[in-house]
């Protein structure tokens, strides 16, 4: 797009070179060809390092954007953000002309439906009901289960197994707020990547990250009703039990343990090694490894059991 | 059915005019050719100026049954009402002898199922696996994705995007437990109502109403994995976190946030603009607004973290 | 699969008659033609009495073992376990010659997926985008509402209501984990059983054993999005809330009640007629019945009230 159209959709001022931009990314991801936004103060200091060729702003921080990007000034660049994700978004289906393509040796249910630009490996096994869409990937010798549904553009590795009626790559929850309290949608026109010799339990939901990918690396376990928000990237090996989640952006290490019912704040990291006991609520980064957490707020387990004892005395009072 | 054959199935006496009874309802909104039932010695205030036609009722409440009201009078009037619902429930499909309807510009998947007298509005996308039921209306511009179910008799409004594996209109979890402890199943005659720029997750659950509807308001934002019982009523903007739900017949009002995994109970009214912080245990109604809550039971989120930090100290007495 | 063979993928040595070995299973149920093994201390009163013809054990074990089983000695008998459950796997589809089979009065809808060797009883309500693996068993007058999933080999009652998108039988959460932290599946090769008269709600996941049976009985009440973990027992008329699990192999009595949100430990007896408050996390056995419970550590519902009332004091101190 434009930028003088982009320019044009927010309602910013706008003169100069006008310049083709492909799409919208983070600060720091951000290139020459791509647009980028600041929308809390904490990423202020981003500004000056970035690569992004427009960014936009709000009259406060427009000082800092360097002169080797355009400045995009409006009211409110979240919003604004927001409005323009549309415009980058892909048509959700046949945004591509190539047929897709099945492995050697892969069995695809007639009742499965494969979008176009959609690349299946060998001796794969995609039962019925099953929707791979568009330009989505999925590597050798795995098996989608009944009723599971990958959106466009994702990638699933070698030897995984997805459960049935599991969703990978639906969007993450992302949307901008007015004063009012109207909501705009924030399109989310990254994707999900799964590496190999994953195992996903059923109806499980993998959302799709806004800019970039959501991550589940290799060998990871998830078991059923599993939430992992967009952005998170879940580390080798690790384990997320039943009715677990994961809020968006955070990253497990490797061999993370998340009991069943336990749940994460977003934007953490969480070092590898680490077992969080079952309905433990994480809402802080954790550098050390190879700890055992309980509790909400979280704290060691042998401590969350004193603890509970400690309090189990109020009764006698 | 004919007042006489209703009697008949509960096994209580009747004699006068036999009347037709077209369907059943709360005390509160029956009308003259319904039938309705009292369970619960709170609603007998509601007996005596409740329009119904016919009211179930035992031998202690048959006396606040008015004049203009017939009494059937049975042991126990909720397992009598639960083995009705079931003459009351239409056949689960075909009960239409319309074509589906589909609007100018929509684009629906061969492998997507749409049942006679569903109608869909105009430029909508339906993909593949969806299933529409009898009678279902679905507006303009909405996006349902793959293999999201919609029951018999709902309505999905304008610019509404419901992704996979999202279930609409099932049946709320009604039944009545005989002494013994079994259950006889409440057939969930209502419906779910989405009114439009509704966005709602991937396998979500909204159950239909028992009697009337259970009703999405605009602009609501549901994440994934979110629990929404019947008769509830979500307020416009009003936003539930993954893994969250409410119980039957509770209402919020506009703008209301949902952490993740927080839950009401049932029957509650929460009052607008209040914000519940992830794993919120919700069970009274809220008068207040604005305000932000937290815990289990539930409190002002300040004075919760202030309590977790007297908790802490406990450890060290 | 001869024992020869199993020996050498596990590289355990063996020498003296080769027998067929039709299945693995546990200590307690294994018979002569069946594999058994030996992965936690706790267990090791089970070998003497074990009818198992193959024992897989580690150096420590297997001075346990009867003459009357094999002993094969591996440095790590979980981990053989799991990799020689994928041998015994059945194939995903078509591990039956027989064509499905659907009983008078049933009506299957076209977009629905029965597989070889399933049979449907009479008067069934099959819906779109169900799928029925190969040598399930669906009994009479039984409704499975659209996407429902069953795996291969379950078994379904009469009278049963299974809501959208509901999965039935998919794989236990079952791997053995290397002390370099990788896993290693362990196929789940037994079943689910659900009798006569239930009723399961959307998106709930109910898992297949890892030997024998996950048993959900007569007339049981699943709402949406409940987790029903591998082996596990669910009691007659016993009534989960939605959101609510039980990790694998725990053992629900009749009429026990699990409110919203609540969960169990795994392998734990919870005896007949109790009832758990909503988010209750229940971690041991209980012997009593007629008991409300609540709270996580899990006390009596009465002893919790007053609890939370003197952790309130602690604001005022």
């Amino acid at each position: 797009m434009k930028l003088k159209e982009i320019a044009n959709i927010v309602g910013a001022e706008f003169s100069g070179d006008d310049i083709e931009i492909v799409s919208m990314n983070t600060l720091n991801d951000a290139s020459s060809d791509e647009l980028s936004f600041i929308s809390n103060a904490k990423y202020i200091k981003d500004i000056a390092t970035s690569d992004a060729g427009v960014i936009i702003v709000d009259d406060n921080t427009k000082k800092y954007v360097p002169s080797s990007s355009v400045a995009l000034v409006v009211e409110n660049p979240y919003i604004s953000m927001a409005i323009l994700s549309k415009h980058f978004a892909p048509p959700i289906e046949d945004n591509s002309q190539d047929d897709a393509k099945i492995g050697e040796g892969s069995k695809v249910s007639s009742k499965a439906e494969i979008a176009n630009g959609a690349i299946i490996g060998k001796n794969c096994t995609i039962l019925a009901g099953v929707y791979i869409g568009s330009n989505s990937v999925i590597g050798d010798n795995t098996i989608l289960y009944p009723n599971v549904v990958v959106y466009r553009d994702c990638k699933i590795g070698n030897e995984c197994i997805i459960h049935a009626n599991t969703t990978i790559g639906s969007d993450g929850f992302g949307f901008a707020t007015s004063k009012m309290g109207e909501h705009t949608k924030i399109y989310q026109n990254g994707n999900v990547i799964i590496e190999d010799d994953v195992e996903i339990g059923s109806s499980t939901t993998i959302d799709r990250a806004v800019f970039g990918s959501t991550i589940i690396k290799k060998g990871v376990r998830l078991d059923n009703l599993v939430q992992v928000g967009h952005n998170c990237e879940i580390g080798e090996y690790s384990v997320m039990v039943a009715q677990s989640g994961t809020a968006g952006s955070t990253k497990l290490g490797r061999n993370v343990v998340m009991g069943g019912q336990s749940a994460t704040a977003g934007h953490l990291e969480i070092a590898p090694f680490n077992t969080f006991a079952a309905r433990s609520g994480i809402t802080k980064s954790i550098k050390e490894t190879n700890q055992t957490f309980a509790g909400f707020p979280l704290m060691q387990h042998r401590k969350w059991l004193k603890l509970q004892s400690k309090i189990a005395k109020l009764l006698k009072t």
